[in-house]
């Protein structure tokens, strides 16, 4: 689209924190004005209002279709655990334990084992699996469940680390080593291709260090993405378990040649975070900038001196044409300004914004004003349907392109502790050398309040342990974390 | 479709126990062996396996649809609800305590105040709406959520009774008592639409006595189903609650007359119950029977002698067109006789089954067989999709009628507490007069095992009380109950 125009508005009305001084405080105001979120009751709680639970749902969708499509099937698991199954894992119980939610009463009286509120479901589903698995032929499982889990966090922030949230987890069996990898490898490729072409997030797979790593787990690999303040979300996780788990709870099958072999097992998860990663990925000083394929509202269209000329009515015409074309659109008319409209509209972050008044309609066209670049172009209104359709497209991509040209300029190298500091203090996500000892990573965290994010060794191993100064054994990427 | 043959094979084997001999061994043999459901580790609890998932996901897609074509929008509230909530209503304190699971520790703490896990969520929810709501302007409130919750049972059946459910609770908020009524209804009657035209089941609609309505409400309108054995399933219920929870929750607006006000509120819901509502309204001692609309396999293609004469391929591309035309298709095409692969999938209530074989495709035909009446065809292979389409929709409609059928000549009028019972024995639903007193009711209960299900005075009250003589002030469905 030929944007002749430019459309930022100089008098726009601030009700939100600089983005540039107050990051955090900038996150808070943004996701309770838009209305996406509130706080529970219970401390540490979110209620996700219908602005925000619109998002997860079009993530749910997109993201459902995915894992179908490669034969996930869905399942629904009950939410509460007894707290005996985590003992079953040293590791897993270890990891989980500290921030369980308990169950102790129930139906008026004290129940004889306590319950925990599921964390994650690996133990409940494990069991599930050892009963419901017998040969090779009921091999591979593949399924999802999307529910709530209960995590007690100390901080807490909306989206980023509730004691609740949403999420999906996927658990996995499979006959040989092999092919749970392969899975393994397979979903973090699909997280990685979601979250690039759903989130316009551009986003670092790779495997993670020991400290780092799920509980229980032979090998975690994360997404990593970056936020505006150059701090890292880890937006989804995959896990090998080999066969911890299978060990753990009789995951048992008999194979073709007649013997009883332990199944190896995989999971996989993303969750409500997601939303906070979208919000911190491409948030400005106006508020939320929503990517096309999750915006809950796509198109805005703001009548401008509604009782003349037939507006409303051109208005109801557009909104009926677009809708039909499976855009998602809603037409504010509402007795304010045109102005105010436009500001809570951007800071609610919808994509495109279409302004129609009585001398446009005269002139058979319509202002389409795009979000992101804050581009505008006059366009004829029977071209309207097309233009938007493009440009909804336009826009998904373009976003993708810009966060990922911000983000490869802030990827910088160090070579000393030093050098890590001052990277993760300038924004950078750090590529380093590291010698895989803990106490390196430990003197990172404590130095540079950074954590190593995900280990990239494919890209070449450096001499050095930028900490230490020995043989480095992995290139890690030190990032300060959400 | 022009049925030519008799498909109901008498060899079947029967892996079930006898619907008529057993009703509820058959329930459980089905739900179990068809792989819809599992026990969980916690008494009470249930896993829903994916076949099972799939049908509440087919349901879900459906209602939700329904749900915002009116207007409602979907959120998220917290699973755990202080306590002290509960207490603001006494009535629904009184209702839901004894029911309640409670978490006393959490993050390895005791915590300050017990928290509930939400048995139904007006508490949360109303202190959320207290909060949002200001104006007039911001009425009416029409939110609905799609969640887990628990009440704890001493007698729990897979679907019908666990202490937790997956369910939708929508809660609404208006300005004025009749506009909260208006919506009380108009959900009951999209229930009973979704009822008949989505799972084929007919429904009687009607208030419920102030013994059967729900803790905290007004009045409670109920929507009853009735099992091939009689009994009637309550499938979704919708409460008027008038100010009761505004009052107790504060949730107030400012009217145009510049006056603070109560709101007025009202909330439904609907279950993974009416997977058990499908499966005991159209079982048959084959299993189960689905409508289409949410059945997970619409169609099942078994290959007869695969290996010969391209009968694969014609299955493949059969599958195909299938697919493209919006049909949920399958293809067995395990290593076993069809005669084991037919009696699986009658009894994974499959609505058609497509068998192709050499002289099949010779002849250029393949045989379609209904699952509802067993009735089989012949059907040319280049117009079998646009048959098999017309077909499923066939089979909806007639899954409809044939259940009203059965339950209209089991619906009896009494004028006595035997007739009463003589009615529930004979596996009916009876009409009757009541004077509208508890002891009468409870009598029916005692006596009869039955409880009044709705009343539907508007057919015209009974002079005289079936149970007292006295004069009637309603006309009541009495039935025994799942």
């Amino acid at each position: 689209m030929a944007e002749t125009m430019e459309n930022k508005d100089k008098k726009f009305v601030k009700e939100i924190a600089d983005i540039n001084d107050n990051f955090a405080q900038w996150y808070t105001d943004v996701v309770l004005k838009t209305e996406l979120v509130d706080y529970g009751p219970v401390k540490g709680t979110m209620v996700i209002r219908p602005y925000g639970y619109a998002v997860w749902e079009n993530i749910q969708r997109e993201m459902d279709a995915r894992f179908k499509a490669i034969g996930v099937k869905n399942a629904y698991f009950p939410l509460l655990i007894p707290m005996s199954f985590f003992t079953k894992e040293a590791e897993h119980v270890e990891g989980f334990a500290p921030e369980v939610a308990v169950v102790t009463h129930a139906g008026g009286a004290k129940l004889e084992e306590p319950l925990a509120i599921r964390p994650t479901s690996e133990t409940i589903i494990g069991t599930m699996y050892a009963k419901w698995i017998q040969s090779y032929r009921d091999l591979p499982v593949l399924i999802n469940q999307w529910c709530n889990v209960m995590r007690w966090e100390k901080t807490t922030r909306p989206f980023l680390r509730t004691s609740e949230f949403l999420w999906q987890e996927g658990h996995t069996v499979h006959a040989t080593a092999e092919e749970a990898m392969e899975e393994t490898m397979l979903m973090l490729a699909e997280y990685k291709k979601f979250a690039e072409e759903v989130l316009a997030i551009p986003v670092l797979c790779g495997k993670k260090t020991e400290k780092e790593k799920f509980a229980g787990a032979e090998a975690t690999f994360g997404m990593e993405a970056m936020m505006i303040d150059g701090k890292s979300l880890q937006a989804g996780t995959s896990h090998y378990f080999g066969q911890n788990f299978s060990k753990a709870f009789e995951i048992k099958y008999l194979d073709k040649d007649g013997t009883l072999k332990y199944g190896y097992t995989s999971s996989w998860g993303t969750s409500t975070r997601m939303i906070g990663a979208v919000i911190m990925a491409h948030g400005d000083e106006r508020g939320l900038v929503f990517p096309p394929k999750i915006a809950p509202v796509q198109v805005i269209i703001v009548p401008v001196a509604a009782h003349k000329g037939g507006v409303n009515e051109k208005c109801a015409e557009l909104s009926e044409k677009l809708k039909a074309a499976g855009v998602r659109v809603e037409t504010d008319d509402r007795d304010m300004s045109p102005g105010r409209k436009f500001n809570e509209w951007e800071m609610k972050g919808v994509p495109v914004r279409i302004e129609i008044g009585p001398r446009d309609i005269e002139n058979g066209v319509c202002a389409i004003c795009r979000r992101d670049t804050f581009g505008k172009a006059e366009v004829p209104l029977d071209r309207a349907i097309e233009k938007i359709k493009e440009l909804l497209s336009e826009i998904q991509a373009n976003m993708l392109e810009k966060s990922r040209a911000r983000r490869d300029k802030k990827i910088v190298e160090a070579e000393s502790l030093d050098g890590i500091l001052k990277g993760v203090e300038g924004q950078n996500f750090v590529k380093a050398g590291w010698c895989g000892c803990r106490e390196c990573e430990d003197k990172v965290k404590e130095t540079a309040q950074a954590t190593a994010r995900i280990m990239c060794d494919e890209e070449g191993v450096p001499e050095r342990c930028a900490i230490c100064g020995k043989p480095a054994k992995h290139k890690v990427i030190f990032a300060r974390a959400y």
